[in-house]
């Protein structure tokens, strides 16, 4: 286990493979675990990752390559031959896995690929390729096991013994009826703690339960959902006449939900891309411009609202044009945060009405755009801004913030209601919305004034 | 299981309550899981989860306690006897899930509950919650499976039968030494799958492997880094001698990854506590009002500046105020959150050098500036604005957009350095600051131009 991948520790590696030290690479690597090993390739340069690829034990290269990340994964996968890619990474790793790596490959590649795998990977592969991105299809895999309810207890240990070959982790054993129906689980706690006569059947040990399923094509936010709920460690998938297809294990939830959380933070801070701090140049800039971009023209658009009303009539207005931008954009942007989050977090029924959830929002904007505005009047007042100026300011400031909270709670739920990410609604768009409208409220009342 | 929690089932739940159809009640929460009541309770009035908490069957009561949200859990211990929290709450619940508990009840209160509970509940307890908020030895429960290496097979599972009473899910069975020093895991697949004599002893089933552990001092973030690399589903805690104290399960991780990933999005989005939509207006206020005054009071020091430049001889600079405020303040956040999301991810070693990083993100900003630069000027002349001023916005964009890049860097990675959240940068701090900034190069460069 590597303690701390450090910087020392990364130039020592890269030292020892332009050195071409083999052996002492392939013992180094044998100690490892291979997510550990994964972690050090992220942070290699392609030639160091294929030259290391090759010392890695082969029974563990598909579970290193696994828990890479996506672009060195692919970087490798290109380099790899179709026969590697078969029987040195997909036939060691779970079904579930295997197609994610298959769906990473070209389509052509992707065929060939599968060609070479036997017959019964082969057609769990193709079963599970077929779910769409985002069904709880597309997180399950095939290995599990299951027994029949009719079968002796010392049956079933066997035929577990031979299916528990495949299966890495074993959560719980599926129990099914002749049709495959699922019936319900069977907790290894339950079945060796039980004292059995030879006699005894699954059906003695079995008590039918509750068991936790989720249809094959429902969405994996539903997995999410009720793996989290329920504390559970894994989820039989079934299909419309329930039977057992596959489970979901919680390790590939953690990872979504922790993907999910990136994406939601991503957007509220204004990238748009999946980024982190080793990736290109180019990669860095491409997921940083479109928002500054919007920012421009929204930008553009202020300086328009601006000229129209006249600035050089009343330059004194110009002082508080950043306050008023300000505040308009971070009220809209905790407002839609609030409704992301409890979106995210499932906390909000679906069919809640709109009209009392925004007249609540109005009643929270009220108090706190009463309380900003009374402190910005005594405030400008005291700093000697004027009467005129200073109630201009804080009559435009309460406006504003009931503005900006109504509009960021109606857009993002609005979105939701017409299944678009409501996560969209937090970076760029409200906020530079925002910013225009607070200025034209600003001037509004400036206008009003000073007639 | 509720399919879907809506407003009707709640509605129509609200008025058997008020009938007090107690018959009723009571069958219906027997259905449902303890995770459904408590999803249900969050959205009941205080009443009415005291009226209903009582029809839930005695066993379940501590189940449901734990899933509920903590106001709710809160109001609800407050209304409860020090009985009933001892005997139907914590004598039915993991240990960890009792530290929780009892560390939210008032401290006279925890001590006199804890002296209701049996002794071995109470030294477990005790043990508990001397351990300080954020070490895995807050997040650990003490129910596990614990066999020595020398038992036989048989003697075992007898043991293990005894202490699977306690343990409602059993992820592993330990194998300690006679010291109680953990030596490794045993899986239950293991013990069930393999055959064995009467005469094997668990040291013939076992093979010493490299099992992580975690020190029970550690932070729990070591704990959320090792169970996510290594997809491990529960965690033994062992002390500085290597004993085995207790377990760590994924379920806890999970909901703690979970709270941090909220508390990051709530602070990049200027919310200063946890909120929902169902909260009361005075919390929800009371969340959003820190990063508001924050603003108001960088809105006040931009009106000094622009004040000090002398707004009135130069009206038309007053155009582009809200576009440089905008992009600084994005720039800032979008640099920001790329430093705080590779460090919550443990993406980025924490020896890292300072000065490659900021060179790194001088070169993006420096890329992103040019392109933003370049249009800005483009747009501006062609919509008239003059080159005077058109220079002077481009200039200052640039300016402002690689001041802000370095700042956003800058600033969350000296936090993490002297071990403060970095999450606090992404907020108000770094965008008022951005905005200031920001009009002091606008202006500064406006000056120099006329000069």
């Amino acid at each position: 286990m590597v303690e701390e991948l450090n910087r020392a520790y990364l130039d020592a590696l890269s030292g020892d493979i332009a050195g071409k030290k083999a052996d002492l690479l392939q013992a180094q690597m044998a100690e490892l675990h291979p997510a550990d090993i994964a972690e050090i390739l992220d942070k290699l340069e392609d030639e160091e990752v294929q030259y290391l690829w090759n010392l890695i034990q082969t029974e563990e290269r598909g579970d290193v390559l696994v828990e890479l990340e996506e672009d060195v994964r692919v970087a490798l996968l290109a380099k790899l031959s179709n026969r590697e890619i078969a029987e040195e990474v997909l036939e060691h790793i779970d079904s579930d896995d295997a197609a994610d790596v298959v769906s990473e490959l070209p389509e052509e590649r992707a065929a060939e690929v599968i060609q070479r795998l036997d017959t019964e990977d082969r057609e769990d592969l193709l079963s599970l390729l077929r779910y769409p991105e985002g069904s709880a299809g597309a997180l399950m895999g095939t290995e599990l096991i299951r027994v029949e309810l009719d079968w002796t207890v010392s049956h079933a240990i066997r035929e577990m013994r031979r299916q528990a070959e495949d299966v890495e982790t074993v959560h719980s054993v599926y129990v099914v009826n002749a049709s495959g129906q699922l019936l319900g689980r069977l907790s290894l706690k339950r079945l060796l703690l039980t004292a059995t006569s030879t006699r005894s059947t699954i059906g003695d040990l079995f008590k039918e339960d509750d068991t936790h399923t989720v249809k094959v094509t429902e969405p994996d936010e539903k997995v999410v959902q009720l793996m989290k709920k329920y504390d559970l460690v894994a989820l039989p998938v079934v299909d419309d006449h329930n039977r057992l297809l596959g489970r979901i294990t919680i390790d590939d939830v953690v990872d979504l939900m922790e993907e999910e959380a990136e994406k939601d933070y991503q957007l509220a801070s204004g990238l748009s891309d999946e980024v982190e701090s080793d990736d290109s140049l180019w990669d860095m800039t491409r997921a940083r411009l479109p928002w500054l971009l919007i920012g421009l023209f929204g930008g553009l658009a202020g300086a328009y609202v601006i000229g129209v009303f006249d600035i050089e009539r009343f330059p004194s207005m110009a002082l508080f044009i950043p306050l008023i931008a300000a505040m308009g954009g971070n009220v809209g942007v905790q407002s839609a945060a609030i409704v992301v989050q409890g979106l995210a977090a499932g906390r909000n029924p679906r069919d809640e009405r709109l009209f009392p959830r925004l007249l609540k929002e109005f009643s929270v904007a009220l108090l706190n755009g009463a309380i900003c505005s009374a402190v910005i009047l005594g405030a400008s007042l005291a700093l000697g801004y004027g009467w005129n100026l200073s109630v201009t300011v804080s009559l435009a400031l309460i406006a504003v913030i009931i503005f900006a909270a109504l509009f960021g709670t109606f857009v993002p739920l609005t979105l939701d209601r017409f299944k678009i990410d409501p996560a969209l609604a937090t970076g760029p768009f409200i906020t530079t919305a925002n910013d225009i409208i607070g200025l034209i409220i600003y001037f509004g009342i400036g206008v009003l004034m000073s007639a």
